[in-house]
């Protein structure tokens, strides 16, 4: 049994804890109702600073914040770690690993998981890029490989250890590719005197025409323009047909070879068993309506990357980013204490804020509204931007200032001190074993 | 193959970054020689920190230190990410699990292991404090005890998941203890304020007469004093006789219920294979004289832990500390070069600079000589001393800056909001699986 405390207000159970989850739980906590998170992790991950985890700029848990502490202050708040499994509306109920929780109202604010589009042998030996566990994994791989290309004396193998593939052309792909472009530039020749970091390669596939997909044609243009004069190789309208953790087949037969395919090629809904097929959509998302209620339900409702919410005004959805699923958490934490005291709700409108991408050293590309005027720019003060848009969305004023330190001590020291391998890597294809014994 | 560059100077391989590894790495980069520094490690740590990290009070990062970084300047001195496997004297040759590797002159500062005294089901079950990993599985085991703790029904379980065992009554013992109590006091209760943390029992095992041993009388007798203050059974003349993973049997017969034991009662050296055994002590130490050279050698050298240098003066040998350690590296790092000169050496002669110990909040034990004063203490000033030395001990100004924030801020906020689970814990008898289906 998931113990519970037994409460006089309705229960509302939300299932993630993303942005859409934290912020509703946030919202919720200082309401009459009792409110339980859910997720399988503790703590919630701040994930557009990810790939800087990964690649040694930041250090984990100066970009995560413990759940517990978050909901530390609402009186009827409560969380638990667990993973969700299936879902019974008639009863009211979900099943999870710690047992069975009753709900008054549903929130699925589980997001999307990586979408490797049923390759399970990509999905086997790539990397993705979604949790903080993926991103250590990726830190430690990145580094371990260079501890073994020191030891390797065929050119293929040490191509192999030396060179990225990465895959995917959204702000993901565009900002890992930077930040390895940097770490080559400025960090690994120090740390690796023995090798020729000409010979390391950055590989970044993407399917479509163009990077960036939906921002403006200046970014996007601006941003393979920053990749390619950092070095990067882009290379578009090409896909991954296969990866064996040694060689990249291309969709035009070309191939590639390294033991570290970055997936970043998108993302897929991840709904929950028990729900009505009739709610759920060809992409895995839940059909939610201008409320983020669920097509079919009158108490569950779904939030962010896994709602997809689709009207007249705006007949394609809105993106799987990180603004739509905050505005809808904090509209649901105004709409369900109405809905309860049997007041009208207000529906869902989108303010875009824009979106942002780095690629490295003071170089990014933005689309933004400022005070309602729509700004584009690239380079500098696109970096800028980008660089107080991101400080200021960090949850807890101290993570906030260790990043900001660490970003000013990266920015002057030209340095990434994270390099450690701390946990898990991930083994592709092994290296070499050392047969010969002769001695350098 | 272990590929190295050929260097006109003469090679000195160290084995073993720690405290003495480390100090005389940075030494000898000055120096005309090849230094080669071997470990398995990526990084250096500073272990009198290590139960803070355990204890979510700082990050594993900003007590860590990449080799590479520290190495940086050498022109000719390298580092391997690799484990030494045996020593073959005659032919000056290392097999490690990157190659073989030639050296002129050896140097072995593996350090010490935890001593479980060859009790293999205590080494299966317990969590020892030796490693950055450690730590990180103790914070982990920790957290995932209470998490799990909110769904168990029955009081022995809760038990076994709500109390921890510590046993030895060192530094290491003693600054958990104190730190687990503080959590106690200040943020497990706001984290799970379903849970009645009169529940939660820290014992503290010692099999000896007095806590601290090595320190002054008062601080052992102070050390007990404010260990019993935060309410921490400490049970001395007591040792472990077994532990299953949930019941821990003394050697008196008395049995306490627990899921966590934390073994930090000793170590013992970790020789490498291939030296001639009389040069080994009882204690897994290799004899070395007043130099730090190895019994029966030339050209191989031993450092801190798992040296043992007995003279007339000093019939017991030095404590196995930091202090040595760093003393004997610094030495060996100005007496090298003179050997190869054909200089006469100079002997190590031990300053003592005392011993620290802290037991939470601005509780301390100190016996210290400042400006060879000889200054004993216990209390604040003894914390004040604590800060000051630790924070100064650690490698890397940005660490420093971080670790000082980081104690700032938990010292005003009560709070260590390192509490997140990222990667492995400790998962003895499993908790009670989920059977009825009741709802609450």
């Amino acid at each position: 049994m998931a113990k519970l405390p037994v409460s006089v207000h309705p229960r509302v159970v939300i299932v993630g804890g993303g942005f859409a989850g934290t912020e509703l739980a946030k919202k919720l906590s200082k309401a009459s109702l009792q409110v339980v998170l859910i997720d399988k992790n503790n703590y919630y991950t701040f994930q557009p600073l990810l790939y800087q985890v990964a690649t040694a700029g930041l250090n984990a848990p100066s970009i995560v914040y413990p759940y517990r502490k978050i909901l530390e202050k609402g009186n009827d708040t409560f969380f638990r770690l667990a993973e969700v499994e299936a879902v019974d509306p008639v009863n009211r109920i979900i099943e999870t690993s710690i047992g069975l929780v009753q709900y008054d109202y549903l929130v699925i604010a589980t997001g999307a998981t990586t979408n490797y589009y049923g390759n399970e042998q990509i999905e086997q030996h790539a990397i993705a890029m979604k949790s903080v566990e993926d991103a250590l994994m990726l830190r430690n791989t990145i580094i371990c490989n260079f501890e073994k290309a020191l030891q390797v004396g065929d050119e293929e193998q040490l191509n192999s250890l030396m060179d990225f593939v990465i895959v995917g052309g959204g702000p993901t792909g565009v900002e890992i590719a930077g930040a390895l472009s940097e770490l080559r530039k400025h960090v690994f020749p120090k740390d690796y005197k023995e090798l020729d970091f000409i010979k390391m390669d950055i590989h970044l596939i993407q399917s479509g025409d163009h990077l960036l997909k939906g921002m403006s044609h200046a970014a996007s243009t601006e941003a393979l323009q920053f990749l390619q004069e950092a070095g990067v190789q882009v290379w578009l309208n090409r896909r991954v047909k296969s990866f064996d953790g040694y060689t990249v087949l291309l969709d035009n037969g070309e191939k590639l070879i390294t033991r570290t395919l970055i997936w970043a090629a998108g993302v897929t809904g991840a709904p929950i068993k028990g729900l009505d097929p009739a709610c759920i959509t060809s992409g895995n998302r839940l059909k939610v309506d201008v409320y983020n209620r669920v097509a079919g339900y009158e108490n569950i409702f779904a939030l962010g990357d896994i709602a997809e919410m689709i009207t007249a005004e705006n007949p394609d959805g809105y993106p799987m980013l990180a603004q739509p699923a905050l505005q809808q958490g904090r509209l649901l934490g105004a709409n369900l204490p109405k809905l309860i005291a049997g007041k009208p709700l207000k529906p869902f409108v989108y303010t875009d804020k824009g979106s942002l991408a780095t690629i490295g050293r003071n170089k990014a590309v933005a689309d933004v509204k400022i005070f309602n005027k729509e700004i584009r720019t690239q380079g500098y003060f696109a970096w800028l931007i980008w660089l107080f848009v991101h400080l200021f969305s960090i949850i807890g004023f101290k993570n906030r200032l260790l990043v900001f330190i660490n970003w000013i001590w990266n920015y002057l020291s030209y340095d990434a001190v994270m390099r450690v391998i701390i946990g898990t890597k991930k083994e592709n294809v092994p290296v070499e074993k050392v047969t010969d014994k002769v001695l350098v």
